[in-house]
């Protein structure tokens, strides 16, 4: 694991490319990853893009946490701090004056789904598929209903959260979550042109309308949105990551 | 009609349907009947439900109130009660921490749409039709408005209530409102097969995320969501349930 | 320009017809024509009109501002107010208590856009389209935003508004946008039929229904709602209106 890049950044003209990169593991998220995470976009923010790509090296975007690296023993010392540390990359999305561009490549799956779902415009794989997948496995997935309630609305929780199926590209289009759906070898290649064709629009037109966009509310700074989508109720004990199945298409 | 079951609830492991049963009216709503499906709803949770199938008896889900009962001389007693035991029908859909399903077959009209639309899943015949047909008697939904303004959006209020259509299956999955859409025979089954498989996922991912997702807004425990969803301009008087024609496909 | 209409009305039983006439223009805004179209729209609610249709004359709905006469040296009288004039009309949109239809013939480009998608029932032509292009020119787009947080949702803000695309009729269905579409050489008379059809209805449902959900939220009486659609970071200087390239199908 030594050699893997976990994640980095690559600084274009006006936008970057923010990447996930644990190939091997489909790009599954450990501590050190979201902690690497969250410098390459704040790397790509200090060198003003207007637009930032996120994208999974290695033909996936992302199969959510990497539940082995949760569960060794001794437990890895970045645990205790992940769920901290993983709402404050969701609240750097949050707040990120860029438009963010996200490529669905094969599989965007429980922690996954919710970077996806974080990001301004999705472009997704004919073949792609995003599933909020934690209430089959009996947890809760606060960032993505955060986003969802954020975003689009109750019904897309409902649908996507709690049926916990997978839906892919043409779905995503058709629910109005993906911008575009285009051959999953076209991916890459489409998001990358989108980003560096909005990097290049004239003034300030992108910034101010996300900016008015997050002002009109109805999660301020964002931290008590965040914050209040992992609470529960009384009678429901804590969740501990644990071995999930990743998908494949 | 004193032979009429109203509604009743059945209790299967985990999860448990509630079905409407007037079907020689098409499950047409009156007080008592209401009354029963509180009652049901309450003996499902009060088993441990985590999945709720909302449907009706004999192929159709629910023709909407029964105008002809509500307008016997002299008026049933039930009546001048209707309007807060419907009302606090919704609110225990509102706040029912289970998962609700609904099987949508052949019609939800008026008062039928509102407890579909209440409804986290739908799932829709090809051939079944919702109406909130309401603005074309020139009476107010409330019910359904409350629903789509907090479930969906604005857009749909105005498509669904403005222009009182017929929104078959495949319009409803378009629009996102309907999460299946199948030959009308299957409704039922399929809809069964549903909350079946969402009630076998373990632990507390469904109750979590229905939690949250009310906790996020913007309608706090629902009380007064509901009620001003029934406030009208000063200029407008009372109405009253008056015949309509019950739709047929 | 003189013999121009700029903007009128047309009485019916019931119902009204709103009139965008600067058709040599493709109906592009100027100030006196704003002011002429809140005088036009406040003369059919005195006349109780329940239903306004908003059209353009000429073929074409609205190409958005008039750069050109924006841009005159000296500047024409009416550049100064505006902004304010502009908002005004949103905000009488807003709070109109008729339902409005828009009819949206071969184009609704940016100014255009944020008319269409501030009315309640928006019918397309199949090779129309709808652009909210502000962004591609540097430019913020507060209308356009104002309707689309609180009418959609925020993908769709994302969507229309971040990529700046073309979005026509069949697209606008998709996303729920548009009610119907049509063949373009169908958009008025379906329109107009429309309008006659819900004028018809009797009683008070329409206005209940468009009355309670405003009155449920976020936007209050619109002034605030508006006015903060139209705030930008602090970084981020003013915008002028310059010239824009006006698209055709």
């Amino acid at each position: 694991m030594s050699d893997e890049k976990l994640a980095y950044a690559i600084q274009h003209d006006g936008w970057g490319e923010l990447v996930l990169s644990r190939p091997a593991r489909r790009n599954a998220l450990i501590g050190p990853m979201v902690v690497k995470l969250r410098e390459a976009l704040a790397s790509l923010l200090a060198q003003n893009s207007r637009v930032i790509l996120l994208r999974g090296d290695g033909g996936s975007f992302c199969s959510g946490l990497d539940v082995d690296a949760f569960n060794t023993t001794p437990p890895q010392p970045w645990v205790k701090d992940f769920q901290d540390n993983w709402m404050n990359f969701h609240l750097d999305l949050y707040r990120c004056p860029a438009t963010i561009v996200c490529a669905l490549e094969r599989h965007a799956i429980n922690g996954g789904a919710s970077m996806a779902l974080g990001s301004d415009l999705l472009i997704a794989g004919q073949g792609a598929f995003l599933m909020v997948g934690e209430a089959a496995q009996g947890a809760p997935a606060p960032m993505n209903l955060a986003w969802l309630k954020l975003r689009a609305s109750e019904t897309m929780i409902a649908q996507l959260m709690l049926s916990a199926r997978r839906f892919h590209g043409p779905e995503l289009h058709r629910l109005g979550l993906a911008l575009d759906v285009v051959p999953d070898v076209d991916v890459l290649s489409h998001a990358q042109k989108l980003s560096e064709t909005l990097a290049k629009f004239p003034g300030s037109g992108l910034v101010s309308t996300k900016y008015a966009m997050r002002l009109l509310g109805p999660a301020g700074d964002g931290e008590d949105w965040f914050r209040r989508a992992k609470e529960k109720p009384a009678n429901v004990g804590d969740w501990t990551p644990q071995r999930q199945r990743v998908g494949s298409t």
